[in-house]
């Protein structure tokens, strides 16, 4: 049975998250979600040689270790004894290491594949995390002697096959959780190569991915991280994944039309229609989950010793709104606002989050003040944003809002860490238009 | 201003092209249309420094040689002496070769680029034409000899960045024709190798055409090829490019829900999504034509001498099914449809098809006969199929359409070079379900 499930969901790394929803558990629980749902994705029937082969869609998510998930086939009950088995591509980066560390607390076999490219653009453009993290060699050896349990470490690229078949062959995954790919906008805005190498590493990484699952775990399940960004801002509801259209007096039910603002954004639009393909003509198992912005630093694991902290960004390229006005208010910068402040991340506007963050400020003795820059973006100022969100919830997931409290951890976190803050790197460095074809290069 | 024309329409190269219709030379006129259409692209505002800067939408074409089309600007005006400048991309190929011929005897100042990658997919996989054709240097050697015109010849890959430099600011193009792509269905489904191929030459090869653009020939007119494959077999109408939706009392013209039935037919989406993003962000101008299956072998260019022939493929990979069936009835092999034989090549079933062959070769005293073969492809054998194409009609094109006197034609050269037939080309050899992450060598 093949399915792809089309999730809408922005993700919350919570100063807490020990109590995830148990039905949702472990590809979502770690990363809590404010708001979510899955659209199921509507049957299809294909003529095989053997007669008709029905597609149909069941809203499964992992198990807990040691309950796989699956059709119940002698094979699988035979491995029932042992932990399900997840690798998490991109498990040394902010949404990955906290995922790691999450399943591997809850009693998952867990590997990491990471090329660490995440380290090197920061080396090369100059950036670092606010939080100073541990080697990925180091986190994994601090986690074995906190808690007795490994985590295996591959690295290497997906977009090498060679090395992914070998990652597949020999660590055999029950699940994988793909966050292998370039995910900030900016950086897919600064110059043509970077443009280049994203739609490549992300879009040609996934199609390896989804190659090793056919030809070396066929019953595999796929998580994988899209974007709320794919849909663009439409003037009509965005549903999760699909939409039913009445025209000309017939209708059908149709993947939601894509609208996306940058080559990254783009990477994500590619990839969920060569995912989409696949289930389809191989009965690949996938959830694309099209997540809004990720906010937060600690995790209950993160927490554990500072060999484990996660990285935080701040800076114009790969930082997000949030922790670029936390870590502003901290340091007594104002807050920088882009145009109007209209546009949205999540379904907040950027208005309401500096107005959230100054708020923050006000509790721990900062005087926060707000300032415009202008939009590097190309984008409509103000527009229609209603994106809806139910499905996960119909599953069982407790929503996280984001909430002040989060905010508060956020900006203590900013606080503790303010002598490290590079105040160059706030800025938005990189414009949607003035993106050239020739390299740029960064000097001190 | 900017634009982004798509448009839907079927090429037919048909036997004889002399009389193009005037209001749509030379960019689509060497390729006559049996049904078009082109939907305009909506209308965005995006904001500059400078206040509201409005894209919208204008029905232009290339213009006559010598009369370019464009803003009038001073720049323009000193340059309307010189003929127009027409890049073509894959100019070695199949569309692109007639495309190149019909634009150099119309005037225009030509230039092919290509890699030359088609004629070594033939070499690797046992196939080959069954017209002999000429190298490029031969062919172009040849034209200019016949009609003293030349073609400038840039041998090289436009995922080359540094090569498509050279080509752009050398030759200085007004306009690029880009039929660059790998462009078979079945050969992006041989095996992971080539799937993988097709996407990143086709995805990162259109990207750098469009930062080419941007970088040096910002005016320039981007024609791109797409295909009908993108929308896939909704069960309602295809609009053209994009469809209007009226959805919980709201109401927005989207793209038009896109749903590919393979990796080349994804990387044609690919390329839709970009460029549609650089037209709305950068101002690029394009028209991106969604056409179906291509027909015919003879232009009035590529008739002038046997080094100006055109290739005409009928193997299980590149060939298409009108074709397969013309060089099958040549040879007394029984046409070959599979399963139901419903599958839609343009809006005529493969049945019809199969049907206009039988009757061409009882005119030609040839008895042909039809057998079913099971289908390679995953696709439903009968749906709903209904593509709109008024809007190129709107624009003045007449349209040729798939007539008795195109099909006799095919069937005489098929006929003509049956002698040059290898019938282990004809039947499919690819599956769609057993393609496989190794790489599937050819032997002998």
């Amino acid at each position: 049975m093949a399915h792809l499930l089309s999730a809408s969901c922005p993700l919350i790394i919570s100063p807490c998250s020990k109590n995830g929803p148990s039905s949702l558990k472990p590809s979502l629980a770690s990363l809590p979600t404010s708001r979510t749902s899955i659209q199921p994705f509507k049957s299809l029937s294909i003529n095989r040689k053997n007669g008709q082969r029905q597609f149909s869609v069941r809203a499964t998510t992992l198990q807990q270790p040691g309950t796989k998930a699956g059709s119940g086939s002698d094979e699988r009950s035979r491995q029932q004894s042992r932990p399900t088995r997840v690798m998490v591509v991109g498990g040394d980066g902010y949404c990955g290491w906290a995922t790691s560390l999450h399943l591997s607390k809850k009693g998952y076999d867990v590997a990491i594949v990471d090329n660490l490219v995440r380290r090197q653009f920061d080396d090369q453009l100059g950036l670092d995390s606010l939080t100073p993290i541990a080697s990925i060699h180091d986190r994994i050896r601090r986690w074995r002697s906190l808690t007795e349990k490994d985590i295996d470490l591959y690295i290497g690229d997906v977009c090498d096959f060679e090395f992914l078949s070998e990652a597949f062959t020999s660590f055999k995954p029950d699940a994988v959780v793909h966050f292998g790919e370039q995910r900030s906008a900016p950086f897919s805005m600064i110059d043509r190569s970077r443009a280049v190498f994203t739609q490549q590493n992300n879009v040609l990484g996934t199609l390896n991915v989804l190659f090793a699952i056919k030809e070396y775990a066929e019953d595999c399940h796929l998580v994988k991280l899209g974007t709320m960004g794919e849909y663009g801002t439409p003037n009509i509801d965005i549903e999760e994944g699909y939409i039913t259209i009445t025209h000309n007096g017939r209708t059908d039910t149709l993947p939601y039309p894509k609208q996306a603002g940058s080559f990254y954004h783009l990477s994500k639009v590619h990839d969920s229609n060569n995912i989409e393909f696949t289930c389809k003509a191989w009965g690949i198992r996938a959830t694309n989950l099209n997540q809004g912005v990720v906010y937060g630093v600690r995790t209950a694991e993160t927490e554990m010793h500072d060999e484990l902290y996660n990285r935080f960004d701040y800076d114009g390229v790969f930082g997000t709104a949030l922790n670029r006005f936390c870590v502003q208010a901290a340091i007594g910068h104002p807050l920088t606002v882009y145009g109007k402040g209209g546009q949205f991340e999540e379904q907040f506007s950027v208005n309401q989050l500096a107005s959230l963050v100054t708020k923050a400020g006000d509790k721990l003795g900062i005087q926060v003040q707000t300032k415009s820059v202008p939009n590097p973006r190309v984008e409509e100022e103000e527009h229609y944003y209603n994106a809806k969100h139910t499905k996960l919830i119909e599953l069982g997931l407790e929503p996280h809002l984001l909430s002040d409290s989060l905010i508060d951890s956020v900006l203590n976190v900013a606080v503790q860490f303010k002598d490290r803050v590079d105040t160059r790197q706030i800025m938005p460095s990189v414009s949607w238009t003035k993106i050239g074809a020739k390299p740029k290069t960064v000097s001190a």
